[in-house]
């Protein structure tokens, strides 16, 4: 363990504390890479583009899971795993119908989560032959339970999953109560394509700290759930969706120009802008723009996506810096009718395929993670009782 | 980013990864410290011989939220705060009634903490203010999750809290249905001072982790309890109860030295020895080995102590290794008659206080805690469409 230091501890006297882990290589990993500089995202292999234009949600997990492209056997085997799995134990679903209505989604989603533990039948067993048979269940639960909540909140009736078609679209069938047109399905399909997988961000890492115990992937998913639900990492687009409909509280004289100007000079955070890792477009967010400003004019929201265009314009000839893949995606989740504070189960709903990923892959090549703490309090101090403090 | 590495990557040649983060400073805390050499463990301030001799468990909770001792009356205030937040909300306690009854007590406990958010009047807010508040809650009702979850797998009714005694006193009514006597509850006390806080383990790490993204504490400590269920952290004082029993089998046979040189020579695992930290035997250890003979004179187990001790006593002369804080911790827990498969989640009762007051430090001074990973898969694969697979 490191030095202690006694009392007057001086944070800049040790310089070698790293608060945020930056720039620490705590892994090797074949699931993501991200060049910044270009503005390039590679899933094992492919670029977000050409996945983007060719392959569906479940293709990306298995690729995440896999390192390669299922065969079209593999591919079948697999859509029907997670269909098959989409039902909720009874527990759960009583859970999520009797808990309390103002819950926090990403809450209701973590604890439900946890529970789909006590019911898988190995009860998330560590082996590594069971893991991806974990993370089909989990994958294929979570838009359930979604979607279930939602639903509850609402005083609506659950609508069970059906026993067919895509994770995309028996999301927003189990959401809306009604099949989604070929164009919500698609759009859908991409976000959870976009949003798979993104390197060493908190949550991942918190999926890898958690497996690297070699406790169970219902804990490490829960563990990254409670991660992804914190404003600094997952948060974003339900607040760029928010400054939106702030806008749109007085459509007449709103001016983005100006509210964006506004909030610059008062040093306010802006959501949806700047990355750590790009210095360029992030190439989600290029592919979202397209999709958002397609769907703004099919859904009659244009409005909301030209204050979009004008925050983007601003934000880039004022500060040069540009939007992140959470700044479309707000608009695009609103234009297929998901309500914003929803945004991060779907973000969820997706990056659980990069997670499980990692999960196997920690798993494979394990090593406890355990960093030090510099001790800074007092050493040595005896005891009073307490009638005497 | 890290520079990615196309292919043939050898992972000998990047000496930078640090797979356990081993070494790394990440944090300045006054929650604990640990001199390996000396075998000395400091509780913000206190050696933990001290607070084992004069403290209460509810003393050390004050201790590692507010880095001092409480006077009399904010004693009393936390007492009576502890109390009243014993019971559990009705969903919580429905779900315990109806799970599986071969779901693992920490899986139980993991999404009964995390279900308890729902029905925290502030949601787990992320708050300076709320903080101490809500780990009073989550440290309140971890017993009384415990306790239900034991009786209700055992087809026994489920024993209210009560309204008066301790933390120690309260859980083991609640889980015999019967009020200890002063040893049990003295003895249970001692176990909650002596596992309340241990440094930079993955545990405490992957709560501060979560914190760090501002997610609320219920999060946290939801992630932390799946960390420390992990065989490679929390579960090793079950492991040690379950070689002693082995030889129990067959008692007038059992030959524990010959049993711990067997295991030695085929290079098995031998539970409860051995700490990354101390180079000397763990003064937890040696606390709890004092327990542990007393009460096995007391309750008929001394054949387990003696078995115990020629572990103990061949493990040091075979490899000089000294046992850790679950050697002992299994027996002592085994005499006042808590089941093996309930050990780590007492642990996890007493290792809430130095959880959440991690998430306090780390609150006060944050940062979002994001290392990096080296890609090393392939790049700028094409597309074949799936029929040509």
């Amino acid at each position: 363990m490191s030095e202690g230091i006694h009392t007057g501890f001086d944070e800049q006297q040790y310089p070698y504390i790293n608060k945020g882990l930056e720039g620490i290589v705590a892994f090797s990993t074949s699931k993501s890479f991200i060049d910044g500089q270009k503005g390039e995202l590679i899933y094992s292999g492919y670029l977000i583009d050409t996945l983007a234009e060719n392959a569906t949600f479940e293709e990306v997990c298995f690729l995440l899971w896999n390192d390669r492209l299922p065969n079209a056997e593999e591919l079948e085997s697999l859509k029907k795993l997670l269909i098959e799995h989409r039902s909720l134990p009874q527990p759960v679903l009583d859970y999520i119908k009797t808990t309390d209505k103002s819950a926090e989604p990403m809450a209701v989603l973590r604890t439900a989560v946890s529970m789909l533990a006590d019911f898988d039948d190995t009860h998330g067993k560590f082996d590594d032959t069971l893991f991806e048979g974990q993370a089909i269940d989990i994958t294929a639960k979570i838009p359930t339970i979604i979607a279930a909540f939602d639903r509850a909140r609402k005083d609506k009736d659950i609508v069970a999953p059906l026993d067919e078609g895509s994770t995309a679209f028996n999301f927003l069938y189990m959401l809306n109560g009604e099949k989604p047109g070929e164009q919500a399905e698609k759009t859908m399909d991409l976000c959870l394509i976009l949003h798979a997988e993104h390197g060493m961000n908190a949550s991942t890492f918190t999926c890898r700290t958690i497996c690297a115990t070699q406790a169970d992937m219902y804990s490490a998913v829960t563990g990254a759930i409670g991660a992804l639900k914190g404003p600094l990492h997952g948060g974003a687009n339900t607040a760029v969706m928010n400054t939106l409909l702030e806008l749109d509280k007085d459509p007449d004289t709103a001016d983005a120009v100006e509210f964006t100007k506004k909030k610059l000079a008062n040093k306010e955070k802006i959501s949806g802008f700047g990355h750590r890792v790009y210095k360029t477009f992030d190439p989600r967010a290029r592919l979202l723009q397209t999709m958002s400003k397609d769907l703004s004019e099919e859904t009659g929201h244009q409005q909301l996506y030209e204050w979009s265009m004008d925050m983007l314009n601003t934000m880039k000839s004022e500060k040069d810096i540009d939007p992140n893949v959470d700044f479309f995606s707000a608009t695009v989740y609103y234009s297929i009718g998901i309500e914003p504070d929803l945004y991060t189960c779907i973000f969820t709903m997706s990056r659980v395929s990069g997670w499980t990923g990692h999960f196997m892959e920690q798993a494979a090549n394990n090593r406890l993670i355990r960093p030090r703490a510099l001790y800074v309090g007092e050493k040595g101090l005896e005891w009073t009782p307490v009638e005497e403090r």
